[in-house]
């Protein structure tokens, strides 16, 4: 664990990233799910035939086929999944980095004297190529501003609120739409087949859980992402509560993953899927268990209907998510499956 | 959370209670959870008839019937209950701090500079007086050396080995065997009727972990307890894999009981079980709540079947599970239920 230290000291992808999840109220009808947890049947159907949707039904086939050398005991049956980039958009920038931005105005107007200070003085003035340009020191600052100092039931309100009214630029729908159905597919697939299935997020624990149920099916106890630390204090009326601190527990990115994994759920998943660099130990640690393995990669090759970035495989690079070509070589060697959303997804959203 | 500290500095109470956790070879078939899992009745035969078994058949039936004013959805159904002295014997040696001073040869083997070095030199004489006047920093320093520096899957099988062959001298059995029958009952009642079931303990997570599925039919990632950080690395053969690092995460008693819960499961539990002052804040934290609530203690008054230790009404003082009368005082004023396993429990161990 990155974590036992004292303060947000955490590289610019987990930063960004940790500032990446937000949810949605989402469009998504949670009968749905419950409905795929009725069958064990692959309703994988916005997946084009080819070998990333046969890697998905030949795994679920070895691991719950009675009489498979491979069965796996239904509560050993544990997959996680990355998030960003992997379940929904990522690019240009994370969701969760938009929300912290966003809560700025509302933390300056608790705090005046915070107006004329750097970076939250650039910031309120709404300069995009300014913001752009922020040091991590700087978003580290608006990153503890807008995350910590406030009570867990006032930090979920406020993402709550957030998530109903904010809307991607691109798509001018709620973030939490921006879901790929394939990937929900695979989710359903899996939960209907005994498997449990966990969010593991560079983004911040709490703000994912404010959603991951709605969106993805995933109840809160499920969410393993950056988790800062909190307080158990008493109110003026003798109520205890929490209040989020700006400690780092667990920096929920990279080697941070498998070792969160083992904080939070205590058992190495039989099935990962991610989409860049900083799922890389998900995928060793996951595939290093015995038994059946899943491990696969969403690649970004789609420019049309979503985004294309790397840079493996020569897509142009990008500040999130960087699937390197060494990972694509690694993935390669190790027979992880690299999904193509270009050519194995029949459709990216379920609004399309 | 008390983490973010870069070592293991934790009071007494945590201390040992680290120490504390500990599984079994159990005698509790699997099956048996099974069945109940499919009945909502009442399976509460270790129970006499009282106003403790009616507190928790009425919070069932307030939090489960269609049309009650205080349905609780399925989902948010979640009951913490702490390990040492609230589901098995803790007096008088939280049984992880037996496990700790038992590795302790086994660390001297790996590193022979140790045999002379205190408190390892204490520890091997086998003077239990002396063991007994070790202190918390002795305590620290064999905590340290013997749960962490080593591999994430050597320490489970250490672990394992230990809870086979380790008996208690009072009764020559495992300390597995030990678990409060009524509290299982209660447990498998909860969980027939749709509650997910924690432990939340001030024992080590790792190490309650080894035999929850087993002993109490709770699985590894519904145990949140005392834990350090891990550290991925890569062995000689490149293969990943997880080393238990000196590194205090979460100590889980007192203040970092809600605060754990919060980590781990991020939902407020409508029902907890304690049975001393390390449990107050979590037993705080869930009245806290709204809705139908269940708070309950188990006091140990029965020196017969089990021990007898308060200090509360006036019980002999014990150095593990602290039962003060401030607690119960609170406890009686806030409708918390007292359980007295005296009068409260027909059988308190399944081998009766």
């Amino acid at each position: 664990m990155k974590s036992g230290r004292p303060s947000f000291h955490i590289n610019r992808r987990v930063l960004i990233s940790g500032a990446a999840l937000l949810p949605a109220l989402s469009a998504i009808p949670l009968t749905g799910v419950a409905q795929a947890q009725t069958t064990t049947g692959s309703s994988l159907s916005s997946w084009n035939d080819g070998p990333a949707k046969q890697a998905i039904t030949d795994f679920v086939r070895a691991t719950t086929e009675q009489g498979s050398p491979k069965f796996v005991a239904p509560e050993e049956r544990i997959a996680t999944f990355d998030q960003d980039g992997t379940l929904w958009v990522e690019h240009p920038i994370y969701s969760q980095v938009v929300y912290c931005l966003n809560r700025v105005p509302a933390v300056v107007e608790k705090e005046p004297k915070l107006r004329n200070v750097e970076p939250f003085k650039t910031v309120l003035s709404g300069n995009r190529e300014a913001i752009a340009k922020l040091s991590l020191r700087d978003l580290e600052k608006i990153l503890v501003a807008t995350l910590t100092g406030m009570s867990v039931d006032e930090f979920n309100k406020e993402a709550k609120t957030w998530l109903t009214t904010a809307k991607d630029p691109r798509w001018k729908r709620p973030y939490t739409e921006l879901i790929y159905q394939p990937m929900l597919e695979v989710m359903e697939y899996l939960r209907a087949n005994g498997f449990k299935t966990y969010i593991v997020t560079g983004g911040g624990q709490d703000f994912v859980r404010e959603y991951s149920q709605r969106v993805y099916g995933v109840p809160p106890e499920q969410v393993v992402g950056t988790a800062g630390g909190t307080k158990f204090g008493y109110g003026n009326d003798g109520k205890p509560f929490l209040t989020k601190e700006p400690k780092l527990l667990l920096n929920d990115d990279k080697a941070g993953k498998p070792e969160g994994i083992h904080l939070m759920i205590g058992r190495r998943p039989c099935a990962a899927f991610g989409n860049s660099d900083g799922d890389r130990q998900m995928l060793e640690y996951t595939g290093a268990g015995e038994g059946a393995r899943l491990m696969m990669l969403v690649m970004h090759d789609d420019a049309k209907r979503e985004y294309a970035y790397g840079p493996a495989q020569g897509l142009p690079p990008s500040k999130v998510g960087t699937f390197t070509q060494a990972l694509y070589d690694e993935a390669k060697k190790k027979s992880w499956t690299v999904i193509s959303m270009k050519n194995d997804w029949k459709k990216i959203f379920s609004f399309e």
